[in-house]
């Protein structure tokens, strides 16, 4: 089903990132001899991972000389949340063809959650009368071998440390699976179709539950030694802040992180100080991060007072990262992201005061475009990179 | 005078780094078919760029099939610092054949310091007897644009300024040059010869005038989206510390670089806090960070005092950056590594209490095992990386 050599998998890269093309075009891309790379493309198409496409085709006897990612490719991505289960299914060019999203509760385990997600699985099989897919990719809020395909020690998943979560879902799925950090997959998804597709060398911040960093070096996600690279959300912000769950004082998330907020928000809640917060309060019963950027979007001031402040911290670590990874860009996603400008404003306002100049010269701080696509659309992206491999 | 193909720069990072190899030895190690690769080394012969050795080369008509990098290969290192102009000549396999140091001062301007330079390259080419050389790499203590080969706005060096380094260099010495920071060569010499040689990710910290790191990812240094990456002496690590020359407050360099040293190390002597500084002072008429070092060694409480403030705060910052980027090493480098199992002893305390335990685990934090060599090292290993490429 893979791809035979290099060049088949660089014919196969180039129609899932731009579509359609033309042989001599693809001759030109890949740099082999026209006739060479005929055999190539010849031998993709009788094995069904590529189809010939456009009027050229029906021209009687002549072969088609456009070509495209084989219409009944399909790629499975399945982002595994905090509180959510989200799953989409692809076309070969990573285009969302079906989505379904779920609320889960990752405490009650590996098992409960993957039969969820394999009854989600069979709906979207149903809705796109998908028989098979080319692959899976899999996002978890929590650290991952990559190399294994199993959580690390993931906190807020007892159950799921070291669970063979890719193998397990290799032989339930049928197709090759891929497991990942969600952050990273994000950043990936974000570089497949959004405002970071021009770039090599970048950084995608999530502001969710957690907070996390997807490092881009090279145009590769970079996972560091042993697979645990961009977790910012336990850098030291304040000596004298208050006690994070990690055990050390003053971490990011403990300030901005989905607890965090939620402890202050019902603190301005209860004590009038957001009357936003507080009807809400009254209403739902309850208060979430949510109801904190709505009340800011809104323009309460003590809601809009937690965001500058959370993102003058979220800033504040940037500052440092962005004077060491000098990224050519800054994308801020993640469930906070919509927050929007006065998290953007604040966080921009931090960084280009305290970053050295050479590195944030041309570099823009901007909102994801993917939103909260950017998993499923990064973890197809995933799964097709490991497939489309010679 | 470049090898032809991939598989020639294969065979040449092959011998440069593993030394002799048999024919069948390469052949393994390339995957290429033995009559295909016996083609591309008999043209590496041809060429000059490898020699045939050992006993088998007595066996009359009959080819040997041990080769090496030939003998005639020199490459040069020029390791620009804050006032010492080192340079070295290498072999092929980067041994360090002939060495010398002279005190510069990068204030007079480039055109001063290369000629400086130049002379001192002559003085090397009568000692090793070398005609030309093969490549040139060169360090430079301050940002680098690595594409252009130009140091961009190096604080302390007025007039280098985007003076086009490489292209002068690379005409006087009539052989290719690149030119890069000094960290990131410094790293490169540890990932050849020291303490990195088995690591493909992992942090350069050198401490010494300045505060920089060499970040080396998946086995390549990382320069970032404009070649600044590594830049951590600006990271903030106490918001009402000193003021810095970069305009913030309570940046690492205002603590603990080579000027906030020198100046903690003179107030000490004059107070006669510290008695062995303040000897020094006497004698020598003013002190330094090297002093500081010394009087640490010897036992001197306020001396050693200053070390572990110093690195405390070094700590500090790592401790983010391993969290962040997830390093399988980190290594200790430049000066004040002299300061030794103090500095080391206090750098390990903070970064293994306050980083991820996840990022930690394995993560050994060693000072470099190089020294002063290490620039010298990575400069000749940088331009061979260039020069070996097909």
């Amino acid at each position: 089903m893979w791809p035979d050599n290099r060049h088949q998998a660089a014919v196969l890269r180039l129609l899932r990132d731009g579509g359609p093309r033309s042989r001599a075009e693809l001759v030109d891309a890949v740099g082999l001899s026209r006739s060479k790379l005929s055999v190539d493309i010849d031998r993709l198409i009788e094995r069904g991972l590529v189809d010939t496409v456009g009027p050229a085709a029906s021209r009687g006897g002549r072969r088609s000389s456009l070509v495209q990612i084989a219409e009944a490719t399909r790629f499975l991505g399945i982002d595994i949340g905090a509180t959510t289960l989200d799953l989409a299914v692809t076309d070969g060019e990573m285009r969302v063809l079906a989505r379904v999203t779920e609320h889960t509760d990752l405490r009650r385990g590996p098992a409960a959650v993957i039969s969820q997600a394999l009854e989600l699985v069979n709906k979207l099989r149903a809705d796109t009368g998908t028989t098979r897919f080319t692959g899976a990719g899999v996002g978890v809020p929590g650290p991952v071998s990559f190399r294994e395909g199993v959580p690390v020690s993931p906190p807020f998943m007892p159950g799921w440390h070291r669970f063979p979560l890719r193998e397990t879902l290799a032989t339930e799925l049928g197709c090759p699976v891929l497991v990942d950090n969600d952050v990273n997959i994000m950043a990936l998804g974000e570089m497949h179709a959004g405002i970071a597709r021009t770039f090599d060398d970048f950084l995608f911040v999530k502001i969710g539950a957690g907070i996390g960093c997807g490092i881009v070096a090279g145009g590769q996600v970079y996972r560091g030694a042993t697979g645990s690279a961009g977790d910012i959300g336990h850098t030291s912000v304040d000596p004298h802040g208050p006690i994070c769950v990690c055990g050390n004082t003053g971490c990011l998330e403990a300030f901005f992180g989905g607890a965090a907020l939620t402890r202050d928000a019902l603190v301005a809640a209860r004590s009038g100080r957001s009357p936003h917060l507080a009807d809400r309060l009254r209403e739902a019963g309850a208060v979430t991060p949510v109801d904190v950027s709505t009340a800011a979007t809104d323009g309460d001031p003590y809601a809009m007072g937690l965001v500058r402040d959370g993102a003058r911290r979220v800033g504040q670590v940037l500052a440092g990262l962005v004077s060491f990874f000098n990224p050519g860009l800054v994308v801020i996603g993640g469930g906070v992201a919509g927050m929007g400008h006065a998290l953007l404003a604040e966080i921009r306002a931090v960084v280009y005061r305290k970053s050295l100049p050479l590195a944030t010269g041309d570099m823009p701080i901007a909102l994801s475009e993917m939103g909260d696509q950017a998993g499923l659309v990064g973890a197809a992206r995933l799964i097709s990179d490991h497939v489309f491999t010679g």
